[in-house]
This record gives C-alpha cells, sequence and structure tokens, in this order.
C-alpha cells in the first residue's frame, strides 16, 4: 500500500471506529506506519470522523519528532504520539488503535489487578498467536492525568512476559491501545477485543 | 462559517444525533449564533432528521423575538427557545443541543437531588476546562409540563457556582441541554456527555 | 401527498424501521391510506426493507378485499389486513404500523394484566392528546396461534374507554400496532412509543 | 438467480450482517448452492465485510474439494467448509451462515445440556414449519480447538429426532450456524433467530 492508499485506509477506519461508538467526541486515534522511521498519526482534538488524508502527521517513532507535519497548520500531532511510538518500537507493531470505547472502560472495571483474564470465546483466535483454549493476559494500567504520563507504564506492561501474547493495554477509566503488524491486523485485533471485551463483562 | 454553511451543519447534526436516538420522534433541538444578536434554532414539532436549512428561525436571543422566519411558512420556531437563550446569554455559549435520549433520562433517575455527580472517566477530559480526576457536577433539574417554564430552573442553574464548570444541564424524565462555545465544541461535548451519562448509568 | 409519493414513503420507513431492528426476518409492516376507501399495504412474508412501491396491495378498509394487487403476482397482502382495516374504521387512523421490536415484547412482560401503564417521560407529549404528567394506559393483549385471530381482541381494545388516548396496542410475545392520522404522524408515535417502551422496561 | 448474481447477493448479505456485528473481525462466512454439486463459499481469514464477487471459492458439497478457486490466489476457502457441506448435505440447505454474534454465545450460556429451548415469541413462526405455540428445541454443541473437529457434532446434531425442526446449530461460546433452503431463507432465518438468541437471554 503506498502512503496515499494507507492515508485512505486510516481515515475510512477512523469513521468506522466513529461509528461504533469507539472514537466519539474527539477521543481515541490511530497510527500506521508507512515506511521504515515514518509513522503517521492522526491529530489530537479534532472529530475523528471528519479527519482528512493531508490531515494526518509523520512522525520519527524513535524520537516522535515531527518529520512532516498536516497540511492544515492549526493541527497537532495525537497526545498519545509517545505510547504509539512504544508499541511500535517494543511489539514491532505497524499500526496502532487508541479506542475509547465504554466497553474497554467497563470490562476493566472488572479486573482487580492489573490483568484482565479472557477466556471461553471462539474470538479468541482472531488474536495473531491465541488459541480459544487459552486463558488470555490483557494488562491493564491506572489512568494519569496527562496521556503522555501512561508511557511508563506501557512500556511496562510490553515487556512483561505475563503478557506476551497480548495485542492490547486497557486503560482503567479510559480505553484501550490495540495493536497489530499491520493496518489490516490493527482493525481485525481492535474488533476482535472489542468483542472479547463487551463479552467478558455482559458475562459477569 | 458563513450562515449558510451553519445551517447546513445543523441539519447534518440533526441527522447524525437522529441516527443516534438522541432526537426521534421529533424530540430534541438545536441552535446557533450566526451573528451578534442573531441565533438560527430549528423549528418546532416535526422530524428532526428532515430539517432543511431553509427551515430554521433566526431569532434575537434578547427577547426571543423572530428576525427571519423559516420560508415554509407551516413552521414554528422550537418551543425550547427561551431556554436556549438563556444559555447564550448567560454562558455565551455559541450553540446549544437539546437531547431527548434515553440515557439522559435514566442517569438522572441516579441523582437524588440537584445534582449528578460525574467521576473516573478520561472522556471529562473532552469538557472544555474539565479534568479526568475532577468530580463533575452537573446540575438536575425537575421536569414541567410545558417546555418554557422549566426556563426559571435552567437559569438557577446557570448561575449556581456548583455548576460553573458544567456544559449540561440535566432534565429529569426529559434529556438534557449541552452546549459549547461554537458548533463544534457543542457537537464535541455532546458526544461525551452521551458516552459519561451511558457509562455513569451503566456503572451502577 | 400523491399515491405514487406516498408508497415511496412507506417503502421509505419500512427501510428506516428495518435499520432499526422493528422489522427484521420479515416481520411486521405498514399501511396508510391513499385515498377514500383505498388502503395501501404492504406484502407479507417479504424481507420489509426490500419492498418496492410496486409492491403494495391497495385494499378497501371495510371488507379487506384487494382492490389493486401487487405488480408482482407472486405477493399476497399483509396478514396484519384485517387488524390494519380495524384501527382504520374505528380510530379513523391514517396509517399504522406493525412493529416486531423485541423492546415491545419486554415491555409487555412487565404489564401482568391487560394494561400497561407509561409515566413520568417527557416523551408521552410525542403522543396527540398526551401529556407529560399523563399515566398513559396501553392495552396489552395476547397473541393468537393466527394474525387474523387477534382481530377480536383489537377490536375491543379500540373501544375500551380506559384506552381512549392509546395511539397503540400491545401483543404479547410478539409486538405492536400503532398508528397516526398520516403516515408522519405513525412514524412519530411509532418512535414515541418504542422509546416508551425500552424506557419502560429499562426503568424496571 | 445466475452464479454473478447470487455472488453479489452474498458479498451484500456479509456487508449486512457486518453491520449488525454478527461476522466482525473476520469471523463468521456464508455459502450458497450456486447449482447442483457446487458450493459457493466465503474465503478464511478475511474482513467478510470486504469480500468481493469473485473472492468466493466453488466448492464440490460432496468432497470439499474446490472446484473453482478465488480470483485471489492468496485466499483459502472457509475453515467452515466441511460443517456447510454436512448441513447441505443431510438438510437439503440451499444456503449456511455461520454467525460470530455476541448474542449467540450468550444464549448458549443458558442452556445446562445440549439444547436450547426458545419459547413465547411470535418470531418463531419466522422459522419454516415452526409455530408461536411451540416449544422450540435448538442443538447447542461443544465448541473444539479448530473448526473443522465441530463436524462430528453438527452430523450428530443434524440427525437427531429432537431437532428435525432446527434450522440453526449453536456451539457454545462460538456462536451459530443457521440455515434455509436458499439464500433469503438463510437470511430470514439468520435473521430471526439472532432475534430469539437475544430475546430470550434478555428475559432471563
Amino acid at each position: 500500500m503506498n502512503e496515499q492508499a494507507l492515508r485512505e485506509t486510516l481515515t475510512t477506519l477512523l469513521r468506522l471506529f466513529y461509528a461504533k461508538d469507539w472514537v466519539s467526541g474527539t477521543g481515541g486515534g490511530i497510527c500506521a506506519m508507512a515506511g521504515p522511521g515514518r509513522l503517521l498519526v492522526a491529530p489530537t482534538g479534532v472529530h475523528k470522523e471528519m479527519v482528512e488524508p493531508a490531515d494526518l502527521f509523520a512522525i520519527d517513532p524513535a524520537t516522535c519528532g515531527v518529520i512532516d507535519a498536516a497540511a492544515n497548520a492549526a493541527l497537532k500531532p495525537s497526545e498519545c504520539s509517545p505510547i504509539f511510538a512504544a508499541i511500535v518500537r517494543k511489539r514491532g507493531a505497524g499500526s496502532v488503535v487508541h479506542s475509547h470505547a465504554l466497553d474497554a472502560v467497563l470490562v476493566a472495571d472488572l479486573a482487580p489487578g492489573d490483568v484482565l483474564s479472557i477466556r471461553r470465546f471462539e474470538m479468541l483466535k482472531g488474536l495473531k498467536g491465541v488459541g480459544n483454549a487459552d486463558d488470555h493476559a490483557v494488562p491493564v494500567i491506572d489512568n494519569t492525568e496527562r496521556e503522555p504520563e501512561l508511557t511508563g507504564a506501557v512500556e511496562a506492561a510490553l515487556k512483561d512476559p505475563r503478557f506476551a501474547k497480548a495485542h492490547a493495554i486497557l486503560v482503567r477509566d479510559h480505553g484501550a491501545y490495540i495493536w497489530g503488524e499491520d493496518v489490516w491486523e490493527a482493525k481485525r485485533h481492535t474488533e476482535v477485543y472489542h468483542f472479547l471485551f463487551e463479552g467478558t463483562w455482559t458475562r459477569r
């Protein structure tokens, strides 16, 4: 996929996720690698279903420095950029979705400590490397007042061996980060995790 | 944004809110300032998703007098006009949404007195001047038989110091008024409050 | 509205109601008066969101006899025709919607006898002649094995003075018939009642 | 319907079912007979709402052997093919839908043994040969680690006399297979069963 097609795909996915109430009220976001050292990220503080391909920033995931700004000078890159970049670096993710879905908040309420256990769902097979007989452990971290302050806890979760098979991190009272090796796997993992979040809290 | 573009935006938002079940059965409405002393308001008693740009009235928010009637002579301005005008005058709002969402009714049921307390949601940051660690107080007023009779209670809530950071008023058994400094902030606040209403009553 | 426009409106409403899950699985239906003694009714046993304007039958509401069959000879008029015709005759309705919404089934479960009482909703004002302080009584009748067998109970409810202000009849385990003086009032009443059904059973 | 029209219908239905959250995260699928010994099946592991008519495989339901591969050489036929083929052979189905709906999972949780009993719903009449006074028995089988391993239990359920009137099999923690004599009956049965699944678990 060339960069223009990727930009169009990212904005199409934002509209899809908005329709599902995962990125309402300007919340949430998305990013994807457009090439080595080049991460496209959505702007912050804007209605996500209205983001246009030219509104995306290109940043360097090693430094979070802006390579190419959005065409509209009033835009700023997503506040999640340090977290997006950490997930790209530590897990080799090609794309990360930041969801503000209520189901992510509600399912995290059920996790007493720092882990949510998901089991007994065929849909677990929609996660790379996970089977439907697995007890799938998803890290749950506490929210912070500013989004970049989450980065330390995100990095700790990414290297925690308990979560080696997780493709998501839940942030209590907040939402989730969900990733995949490319934008299509990130979409699949995003849909699968939201199904699992809703299913797990509805079952309890 | 020129007035024609604003009229088109308001009718687009009515269709969006209808799709979310916030203005069904001809309920609810929207208004926005088109310039000094010129407030565009939707007509009353009509299917809100079918309102056309030329169907909006221009009224004077100081007097609620009609400046420009809708093109269709059968239409009347929204019954909420005195409330819309009060919110514009007292809070400097540029746009107000009147929601008939069931979630607004259900969450008000949980508030024993005249205040709903919302806390522990990242989405609180989607409200101007509010942080995710705040205990956010939203006024709750009792419903009346006719909509203009709500105006006194609305005005009292607007000047109550407990609600200085609120951008919404819940009306018991009825819905909510939600505002912002312009139509885009009103849209963002509307989506954020509906998330918070649903999240708060689902958590309890 | 001329008959062709009315036919197009009826099929548009079927698609809208299908999107809301009120006429799924070929269930439910709609009718409207196209002139004196001429009632347009949807065909039976077909996917309601796929009904085309030429697929509607014109029947005589006094006799249920077919005046003009659908263009497609494979179609049959709705099984609800005797009930539609009774509501037209006894209440002067210009349009009747038959809903198969789950909310209608669930709210009827809450009614121990033959009446559902709805109160404390501003949305009650969306029903002609009803105020938000009213205790609104909706008749609830038992289901029968074949739809035309409901006609007797429907007619009894229509003339019962307790239900003089009702614009709907709930059929236990089945759904609801909802009417208005024309197709737009029937649409408004349909949306209002579904809001009230969902709100009433969610509150309990 | 010629084969090209059938291919287009199948992909349209996948988009519809995706919008209803029945085939999210690449889960679920569909098949239909295009002629004697020729079963069209959706590919596996792809986003189902993006499947194009040329992406479908034609297989032999007697052997599950591929007759015509998808135009795109990267695609593989659905993992459900042996189950689809068994339902076609044993029940004479012309089309089978595989749903990954959460409602199917939740309702199966309510069935203590190998049968879910559904009763007191008018919508039961939407199933061929079933009346609204029936106590409708749907088989529930346990999930397995790989989808083809379900085939034995599916075949046993298909020949179990208790389930002679069932047009669906629930797979615990997984979803459902739902069929009809052609693609339109399969669509109707799919919508009806999802209504009944949601209604049954919500009532309890």
